[in-house]
């Protein structure tokens, strides 16, 4: 299986976190995220455990973009690690969850004068300025206000991590960040020290989602410490906080690698001890920010089967009661996923088939050459796996179709963490 | 300019149906869509005129998932057309507008019992029936509720209108329909009428988006009609509804061609009258489904410009406070977009440059090569054109950022059509 979550049981239904999935979807109904709490756990701990090995100490912060409900930040809360904002809705979840305040990164290209506001008014704890605009925007606002707001500065090293193009971000040709190559990092950096209500930590950057190899990592600290290394020469600036950004990659299908963790955050912990002695510097706090790799496997989306579709001599077509909506992914990206009949497990699959969703739209694909067993028909339950990131999260009411309800399930238990929408909660805002 | 609601005052702002932009920008704030109501209902009657030469009679419904909201069902009502569905989502929304249910067509290729239930007691008029499946389990449910439901029987024709993969459906290899070539067209049909509970009353294909000449519609009235004759021939059956799909396109870029929609619905409507003649079969009712030629140009976005990054021999990114969770078109199709500098309409256009949006991911773009003011400044206003279509109804909470308004402009007042989402909107369903 794809994930040790997942197992088989003697009615050959799928099991998932310990739970026969045919009762939860006759509980909740499809389509039905379910989320597995112990895998969030041990995901997390998985980080917690690896970045005590840095040698100024260590920070796992989950990125909330991949799951962000107010149920997650307090989990998150609960593991002891900080969390990722890019947005004031984001903000107000976490804030709404009672998380603490004080281990919020707020992060963001773009943040408008009210979104500051709204950030330092709720009291979060670091902002990561993406550039000069915002710096003096900041600035003002936290003198309005009359504090002093902690920052880091979000830098691009110049890493391309032979990701998909999408989710590449240390590029120096980027919309985040201000480049080290160009010598505008630099210069953030003295415009940000002129600034009186902002008090600099350190820096930021993130090379990339879904990354299977600590390379990257190590290019990432390579380079962002000899610029560290050379504001502590140039400037005797000490630089508290470095944020590597992103996390490790998740297995979606059974090709993708398995990697340990705990083990590569500790590889990349003795590459930063060794670069620092090698700079002489102080090693600075370093902060990582898994966001896929906390949630990802730890989710599984239930759908109801409709329409199986045979066109001899072309292919065959599955639909599901969901599709781009719950879940945009393969639309967006290719994404690829593992799809399993949950509840004719013990059959053979032998029916190759586009999985594909319920909106008016030929591009609402799920996934294709899938296979399932050949006696799949109408009512039928379908699983797919490693949902829980990016899933919830980029979902929409295109079709005007309600968004699923996520259920978190922890030791035999399961509760509603994000109850379904109706069709009338989608007319709320109508007049 | 790209529509002829769009023009520049005095001051060098943009004017969209009448009002100038930055007063509504100050009124409602940003990100905002705007609606050209006047656009929209002549838009309608470029249809409902070119219906009325279908020598049986002609029908033009509007595809609610273009832009499905209750103030649109109100407009397509008041300018008498039908309009097609595609979820219970739809259903509500249509009737909650008080939308008269007999001039909805229920489409989906994948209803399950509750959608089909939920139709048929909100007295939708007519159910496009994309398989076997659906129509057993429609003709079961009409009979346990004591109707007998109108349908048409969604078929393939087998035309690629070459356009984007994505929104091509006219092909043999399709979710949607069942194929005339295979066979699987004729046993559809043989099938319903075997079924007491429903009333066939014709057929359905829908041959693609964004079409720009009537070639693909020839081609589908004579398929389309070629299958009505064999079925008259073999079975003495009379088609009463034949609804063609689709709708013509929408120019996006200047390069886009222009087309008068009224005159090529004549020619089709002609070329329907010729090939009944020649099929010698009375003509049936014909039905068109225009959504994107209804209200894409009828639809303008607001953003305001936030940061602007200049990176030395790469590019150069203006970011804006929305993007792909208001449009996510550019990051699903690469869509091409028509991007105006709002307040600065008078100066010279140099600085080329990548229109981003705000969320944490380099995939959020909402056009490439935007050539904008090079004066352009955090807090500038930015229009992106043609975005009635396909944004609202695709439109996320990726990054927990609320949906903008949607605001209906028409002979100088403006009215909110959808208010704005907000970040406690968005925990509402949180526990």
């Amino acid at each position: 299986m794809i994930c040790s979550n997942l197992s088989v049981n003697s009615d050959g239904a799928l099991v998932f976190a310990g739970a026969d999935v045919r009762l939860l979807a006759a509980k909740y109904g499809t389509p039905l995220y379910l989320m597995d709490e112990n895998r969030i756990r041990s995901n997390c701990r998985a980080y917690t455990e690896g970045v005590t090995s840095f040698p100024g100490g260590g920070i796992a912060a989950f990125a909330g973009k991949a799951a962000s409900f107010k149920e997650m930040y307090r989990i998150i809360a609960d593991e002891g690690m900080f969390a990722d904002v890019v947005s004031p809705g984001e903000v107000n979840t976490a804030f709404a969850a009672g998380f603490p305040m004080d281990r919020l990164f707020f992060h963001s290209n773009n943040k408008s004068d009210a979104d500051i506001a709204f950030g330092i008014d709720r009291g979060v704890g670091y902002f990561v300025v993406d550039g000069e605009d915002e710096l003096f925007a900041l600035d003002r606002i936290a003198k309005e206000k009359g504090i002093v707001q902690k920052i880091l500065l979000r830098l691009t090293p110049g890493i391309d991590p032979h990701t998909f193009e999408a989710v590449a971000t240390g590029k120096v040709d980027s919309k985040f960040g201000a480049a080290i190559e160009t010598g505008q990092a630099k210069e953030l950096f003295l415009k940000a020290r002129g600034c009186k209500n902002v008090s600099l930590e350190g820096f930021h950057c993130h090379v990339g989602s879904q990354v299977f190899e600590s390379g990257v990592f190590f290019d990432a600290a390579r380079i962002m410490l000899g610029f560290v290394a050379s504001l502590k020469n140039e400037f005797g600036f000490t630089t508290r906080l470095l944020d590597l950004g992103g996390g490790y990659g998740t297995r979606y299908v059974e090709t993708d690698p398995f990697i340990d963790i705990t083990d590569n955050v500790r590889q990349v912990a003795g590459t930063v001890k060794t670069l620092c002695a090698s700079y002489g510097i102080d090693a600075p706090v370093i902060a990582l920010e898994p966001g896929r790799s906390i949630v990802a496997d730890a989710g599984l989306t239930l759908y109801t089967a409709g329409s199986v579709k045979r066109i001899p001599g072309y292919k065959n077509y599955v639909s599901v009661d969901g599709g781009m909506t719950d879940n945009p992914r393969f639309a967006l990206y290719g994404s690829k996923y593992t799809v399993l009949p949950a509840d004719r497990m013990n059959e053979e699959r032998t029916f190759e088939c586009s999985l594909v969703g319920r909106c008016c739209e030929s591009g609402d694909i799920i996934q294709e050459h899938v296979f399932l067993p050949e006696g799949i028909k109408r009512g039928d339950l379908i699983a797919v796996c490693t949902t829980g990131a990016y899933n919830y999260s980029m979902s929409s009411n295109y079709n005007r179709v309600p968004r699923p309800p996520v259920v978190m399930l922890r030791d035999g238990a399961d509760r509603v963490a994000v109850r379904r929408e109706t069709v009338d909660d989608i007319i709320a805002l109508d007049f």
